[in-house]
C-alpha cells in the first residue's frame, strides 16, 4: 500500500464521516426521532417540543458538537454515572498520551525512518508506507537512540498519567459510594445456596439463620421465587397488549413512574401482583402451600446498617462454602433476576464450560481474520494464486480491495462477537447486569486483542515467510522476534483498520441505525406514535471499552515503529471524545452502573500494551543490532512492571472491597440525621417495585416481609 | 543399569538403613542423649530416668517401632497438632494409593512390559531395567489397553481417597478452631502501616481509630516497639551468660516456665523488662519521650469477641489500602517478631525481589543437576569423553558411580536449598513462623519438582538425543512427547533416587546427626550437663512435605510406565510412616502450627502429579500408536481437572477464611459460661510473656495497656 492508497482510503472515510455527521445533525432535529436521539432526556423529563414544520430542521449544524464540548464532568457524572466518567477519562488519557507520542514520533522518529537508508526516494505520493516505518532504518544505525528516547518519553508519560488517573478515579469511587446514601443495595445481602430441609421452608431457614447469627443487625428478608413459564407467557402477552393499546397508558415515565404509576396500583398495566396489603393477603391465601414449592434457594436479606451488610457479605458463613453464599446485593435496577432462579451449585461447572466455549470460539474465529489479512497482501497473494490477477488489474479495484474491503469484512464478522460474549457472560451466572456487562467487556477485550492484533500479526508473519512452517510460530522464544518483524509491516493494515473500524464505528454510533430502524418500524408499520413504548438503551461499555483499548494498543505498539498511524488515531480519539460525550448526554439511559469498575481493566490493558510495545521494541533493536538501545529498554520494562505492581497494591483493593471506614461514616451520619427509619421502610419495597417494573414481580412476593419489618421497627 | 546394579544399590541402602535403625534404637536409650531423642517428652515433663549402667541399653531393639505403630491419631493430634496429622495423612494416602498401584502394575503391567517385544531375554540378573518399562512394548500393541486401565484405576483411586481426606481434614480444621478456646490470637488483630502524624503518637492514633470505628468491640491494644541493635546484643550476651551458668538456672521448663519463671520476675535471666506494675512505671518514666520514637507503625489490637476480630481483620479499613493493614494475629508463640519492625510499605517490592531471586536460584541450580544426571549415563558419557573409561573399567567402580554417587551428590547440593528458601521466605515478610515455614515449603516444593523431576528428565532427553539442539527442548508442543520419551528411561535414576535420598533421609531423620553433634559439643567441649539449655526443634515440614510429594510425583509418573519403582517407594512410605510417627511422638516440639494449611498444598501437588502422569501417558500412547488408549486418556484428564475444581470450590475456602458461624458459636459459648472475663484479663499478657520468652520483650511494652484494659473490664 502506498501513500496515495492511504489517502484514498482516508478520503473515503472522511467523506463518509462528514456525511453521516451532517445527517445526524439533521436527524436529531426531527421530532419523530426524539426517542432515538434523546433517550436520556426522555427518561428524565417529557419533551414538549412539537413544532412539525420548522425550517432549520433540515440544515446541518454543529450545535451538538458545541454542546458536547462545553459539558462539564459534573454534568456527565450526574447523567452517565461514574462509569461514563471513567470511560471518557480513558479517551482523554489516550488523547493526551498520543498527542505527546505524536509530537515526538512525527517530528523526531518519522524523519529518521524516512531517511534511515541511503536510497532514492520516489515522489511522496508513490512512496510505500513501509518507508515510514522502522524497517527502513539500516542495521546498526546510530540514530536508534532516538527511537529508544521516544519509547522512554511515551512510557513515562503514560505511567505518570495513569498514576494520576487511577488516584483520582479511586477518590471518585469512594465519593460515589459516599454519595449513594439512598441506595438500598448497601443494606442488602443476596444469599444463595440456602440448604434445603424437609421440615422448614427456605424462608424460615433464612429467618432462623440470620436472627441466630446476626441478631443485632438483621432486619428482614425477602425470598426469591421461581417464575414459571406460564407466568412469563402471561407477562409477555400483557406487555404486547399494553404496547398496542399504549394510547390509554398514563404517560408517566421513568423515575416518576416507579413512584406513582405502580405503587398506587392505579395503572392498568401490572395487575398480577402489587404490594398492596389486600392483594398480598389474597395471594398468600391462594397459593400458601404452593408458595413453598416455588421458593428458590435464594433470598435478599436486609440489615440495619451498611457495615453489618458488608460484614455479612464478606464472611464465609459456614464450614461448607457451597451453602449460604453471601454477596452484597446489586442495586434493584442492576440485579439480574434470571440468574437468581438457577441453583448456585451448578455455576462452577457452567463457568468451566463457558471458559472452554470461549477458547474454542476465539480459536475458530481465526479463519475470517486470516482471510481478511490475506486480502491486504494482494501482491503476495497473486504470486500464490495467479488467477486473482484478473480481478485486481484495475488500479481502483486493487486499492479498494487492499485498502477498504478487509476492514469492512472484519468489522462485519466482529459485530457478532459482543452478543455471543454477552450470552457467555449470562450463562456464567452474574447476579448483576453491570457485572455481566463488565464480564462481557473483558471477554470482548481478550477477543479483539487476540483476533485483531495478534492474529493479524501472526498471519502477516506467516504469509510473509510462508516457507517457514506455521508450526514454528508458537515457539515462545521466537515470538518477540516474530513480533518485531511483523508489527512494522502490519502497521499498514492497522492504519486502515483505524480508519474504517474506528471512524466508521463513531458515525454508526451517532446515527444509531438499529434504533432508527426500530423507530421506523413502530411508526410506519405498527402506526404507533408513542415514543416510550420501546426500551431505551444503556451505554455499550462492552463494545466501546475494548475498542478504545484496542486502538490504544495499536497506538502504543505502532508509535515508535510506524508513527504514521498516530494522526489517524488522534482524530479517532478526538471524535470519540465528542461523540461519546454527546451520546452520554443525550442518548443512553443510565439504568445501572458498576461504580468505576472498568478502570482496573483499562489500567491493566494499558500496562499490557506498554510492556508489549517495549518487548517488541527490544526485538526490533535486537534485529537492528543496536545493543545500547536494547540495553536501555530492559530497565524500562522492569520499571513499568514495578509501577503496575505498585498501582495494584495502592489502588486496586478499593475496587474489590468497600472501605469499612467510608461505610461506617455513612451509617453514623444517617443515624444522626434520623434518616435510617425512612430507609428501613423503603428497603423491601425498593426491590419489589423494581422487580415488578422489569416483569419479574413473581421473583419477589411481599408475603410476611412487611409484617416482620414492622415488628422490628 | 541392570538388575544386579539395582540390587547392589538396594543392598547397600538396606544395610545402611538396618545399621542406622539399630544404632538409633541403642542411642535413644542413652540417658545422655535424652535431649536429642526425646525433645518432645522433655518439653512436657522432666524425665526422671537416670540409670547410667543399664545393660540392655546396648542391645538393639524394636520397641520404638511397636510404640510408634500403636499410637492413635488422637495421641498424635494432642502431641503434634493438626499439621502433624495432616502430614501423616499424606503419607498414609501415599501408602494406600501406591499399594493399589503396586498390585495392578506389578501383576498386570510389568509382565506385559517384560514380554512386550519378541526378544531373547537374558538371565534376569543381567537384564537391563529398561526391559521392565513401557519402552519394551512394541508399537501398536493391543495390550496397551492394560496400561490405560491401570491409569484409570490409579487415578480414580487417588481421586476418591483425596476427596475423603480433604473432607475429613476440613472437618478437623473446623474442630481445631472450635477446640482452641483459650487461644488469644482469635481476639487479636495485627495492625500494620499505621499512618504517621506529627501531632500524635502511633499508640494514640490506634486507640482513636479503633474506639472510633470499632467502639463496641475494641478492648485495648499493645504497640510494637523497635528493638535496637544494642539491646539485641545485650540479650545475646545474656543468653550466652545464662547458657554457661545454666546450672544456677531454675530448671523449670516449657509451659510451666512461662507462668512461674517470668511472670513473677524471680528469674535472673530476664531483667530488662517485666510486666510488673513498678517496672512499668519506672520504664515509662525513664524513656517516656524516648518511647514514642521507638514505636513501630504496628500494633496488636484486642477485641471483645472473636467475631469482631475476624471482621476487623478481613475488612479493608481505609480507602488507602497501604495504611491500616489488618490481619488476624498469629498465636503468641507463632508470631515472627523481626518482620513486625519492618515498615509494611516495603514488603511489596521485597516480594518481587524475592521472586526474581528465587527464579535465578532455581535456574542456576541446574548445573549440579546436569552434572549428576550425566554420571548415571556413564556409557553415553564414555562415548563423548573417552578418558573416563580408565576410571570406570572396574565393574564395582562403575556400579558405584552410576548407582550411588549421583544421588549422593544431588542430596548434598539439595541440603543447602531449604535454608536458602527459609531466608527468602523470611525476607518476604511473613508475620508468623508457621506462615514462613509454609511459604518455604511451597518454594522447596517448586524447587524439587523443577530441579529433581523436570531437570533430570530434560537433561536425560538432551543427553539421549544430543544431536537435537537443546534450544528445542523449550518448545511447548514437543514437551509432552519429550516427556513421554524421557520418563521411562529416567526411571532408573528415580529408582536410585528413592533408594538413596528417600531411605537414607529417613535414617538420617532418626539419628538426628546435627543435634547429636551439638549435644556432644555441649557435653564434651563445654562440659555442660544440662539438657535444656539448647533449643528443641520443630518438625521440618518445609523439607519433609516436599520430599513426600516429590516421591508421590515420581510414583505416579513412573507407575504405569516403569512399575519397578513401586516396591521401593512403598518401602519408603512405610518406613516414613513409622519414623515420622516416632519423631512426632518423641523428638519434635510443637511450638506453633498452621492448622492444617499444608493440606491444600498436598492436594494440589497430587492433582498436578496425576494430570502430569496422564499427559505423559497420552504422549506415550501416541508414540506407541495406540489411538484407543490415547482417546480414553483425554476424558480422564478432563475428569481429574473437574474433580480438582470441585474440591477447590467445596473445601478450599475454609483454609482461607474462618467460618463466621463457628467463631460466633465459640463466642456465645464463652459468654454463657462466663469465661470471657478470664480471657480478657489474659489477653495482653499472653503476647507480652511470649515475646519476653523469645527475647523480643522490647517489642511489647505494657505501658498503658493495662490501665486501659481495667477501664473496660
Amino acid at each position: 500500500m502506498n501513500i496515495s492508497a492511504l489517502l484514498t482510503s482516508s478520503g473515503i472515510n472522511t467523506a463518509v464521516c462528514a456525511v453521516l455527521f451532517s445527517l445526524y445533525s439533521i436527524l436529531r432535529k426531527q421530532p419523530s426521532l426524539v426517542s432515538v436521539y434523546f433517550g436520556q432526556k426522555l427518561s428524565q423529563v417529557r419533551s414538549k417540543r412539537n413544532d412539525p414544520f420548522w425550517f432549520q430542521r433540515f440544515i446541518p449544524s454543529a450545535s451538538w458538537i458545541v454542546k458536547s464540548w462545553v459539558a462539564s464532568e459534573e454534568e456527565l457524572f450526574a447523567i452517565g454515572g461514574l462509569d461514563a466518567v471513567v470511560f471518557l477519562r480513558a479517551v482523554v488519557f489516550s488523547i493526551r498520551v498520543f498527542s505527546v507520542a505524536g509530537v515526538i514520533c512525527l517530528f523526531l522518529v518519522l524523519p529518521l525512518n524516512y531517511f534511515g537508508k541511503e536510497m532514492e526516494h520516489k515522489h511522496i505520493r508513490e512512496e510505500q508506507l513501509s518507508v515510514f516505518t522502522i524497517e527502513n532504518v539500516k542495521e546498526g544505525s546510530r540514530w536508534l537512540w532516538a527511537h529508544c528516547l521516544a519509547l522512554y518519553v511515551i512510557s513515562s508519560c503514560a505511567c505518570i498519567l495513569l498514576y494520576f488517573e487511577y488516584k483520582s478515579i479511586t477518590k471518585m469511587r469512594v465519593a460515589y459510594i459516599t454519595a449513594s446514601h439512598s441506595h438500598p443495595s448497601h443494606f442488602t445481602v443476596l444469599v444463595r445456596a440456602i440448604p434445603w430441609s424437609r421440615e422448614e421452608s427456605y424462608s424460615v431457614r433464612v429467618a432462623k439463620f440470620f436472627t441466630d447469627y446476626y441478631s443485632s443487625s438483621y432486619l428482614s428478608h425477602q425470598m426469591i421465587y421461581h417464575s414459571g413459564a406460564v407466568q412469563k407467557l402471561m407477562i409477555d402477552a400483557e406487555k404486547i397488549y399494553n404496547m398496542l393499546k399504549s394510547n390509554t397508558v398514563d404517560q408517566h415515565y421513568g423515575s416518576r413512574l416507579s413512584r406513582c404509576g405502580f405503587c398506587g396500583g392505579n395503572s392498568t398495566s401490572f395487575k398480577i401482583l402489587s404490594p398492596e396489603p389486600e392483594n398480598v393477603r389474597t395471594m398468600s391465601c391462594l397459593d400458601g402451600p404452593d408458595l413453598r414449592q416455588k421458593e428458590c434457594g435464594a433470598a435478599l436479606v436486609f440489615f440495619r446498617t451498611r457495615f453489618a451488610a458488608l460484614v455479612a457479605s464478606e464472611a464465609l458463613q459456614q464450614p461448607n462454602p457451597m451453602s449460604w453464599v453471601t454477596d452484597l446485593a446489586p442495586e434493584p435496577r442492576d440485579i439480574y433476576w434470571s440468574n437468581l432462579y438457577v441453583p448456585y451449585r451448578i455455576f462452577w461447572i457452567r463457568k468451566i464450560a463457558i471458559l472452554v466455549a470461549f477458547i474454542l470460539f476465539v480459536t475458530f474465529f481465526l479463519i475470517p481474520v486470516v482471510f481478511t489479512q490475506s486480502l491486504v497482501h494482494l501482491d503476495k497473494l497473486e504470486k500464490v494464486f495467479p488467477f486473482i490477477k484478473g480481478i485486481t488489474e484495475r488500479r481502483y479495484m486493487k486499492q479498494l480491495i487492499s485498502g477498504y474491503l478487509p476492514s469492512v469484512i472484519l468489522m462485519i464478522f466482529l459485530s457478532i462477537v459482543p452478543p455471543v460474549m454477552m450470552v457467555f457472560s449470562t450463562l456464567e451466572g452474574s447476579i448483576s447486569r453491570s457485572g455481566r456487562k463488565r464480564s462481557t467487556c473483558i471477554k470482548v477485550l481478550y477477543f479483539v486483542i487476540w483476533n485483531v492484533f495478534f492474529a493479524n500479526i501472526l498471519t502477516e508473519a506467516a504469509i510473509d515467510h510462508y516457507q517457514v512452517s506455521i508450526m514454528k510460530l508458537g515457539d515462545p522464544k521466537t515470538i518477540p522476534n516474530q513480533l518485531a518483524k511483523a508489527v512494522p509491516s502490519t502497521a499498514t493494515f492497522f492504519v486502515t483498520y483505524v480508519l474504517t473500524s474506528g471512524w466508521a464505528s463513531l458515525s454508526c454510533e451517532l446515527i444509531q441505525p438499529f434504533p432508527l430502524l426500530c423507530n421506523s418500524f413502530y411508526r410506519f408499520i405498527l402506526r404507533n406514535k408513542d415514543d416510550s413504548s420501546y426500551g431505551s438503551y444503556t451505554f455499550p461499555y462492552h463494545t466501546e471499552v475494548p475498542r478504545v483499548l484496542l486502538f490504544g494498543l495499536l497506538g502504543f505498539t505502532c508509535s515508535v515503529l510506524a508513527p504514521l498511524i498516530l494522526p489517524f488515531l488522534l482524530v479517532y480519539f478526538f471524535l470519540a471524545y465528542l461523540v461519546f460525550r454527546n451520546q452520554i448526554l443525550d442518548v443512553y439511559v443510565t439504568k445501572y452502573q458498576s461504580g468505576g469498575l472498568y478502570w482496573p481493566i483499562i489500567h491493566n490493558t494499558t500496562i499490557f500494551s506498554l510492556v508489549l510495545t517495549q518487548i517488541i521494541a527490544l526485538g526490533v533493536f535486537g534485529i537492528k543490532r543496536s545493543p545500547i538501545a536494547s540495553g536501555f529498554t530492559i530497565p524500562l520494562i522492569i520499571c513499568t512492571l514495578l509501577f503496575n505492581e505498585y498501582c495494584r497494591q495502592r489502588f486496586h483493593p478499593v475496587f474489590k472491597k468497600t472501605p469499612a471506614r467510608t461505610i461506617i461514616d455513612m451509617d453514623r451520619e444517617d443515624e444522626h440525621s434520623g434518616r435510617m427509619e425512612e430507609i428501613y421502610q423503603k428497603l423491601p419495597s425498593a426491590y419489589y417495585l423494581m422487580a415488578e417494573k422489569l416483569g419479574h414481580q413473581q421473583a419477589l412476593r411481599s408475603k410476611g416481609s412487611r409484617k416482620r419489618l414492622s415488628n422490628y421497627l
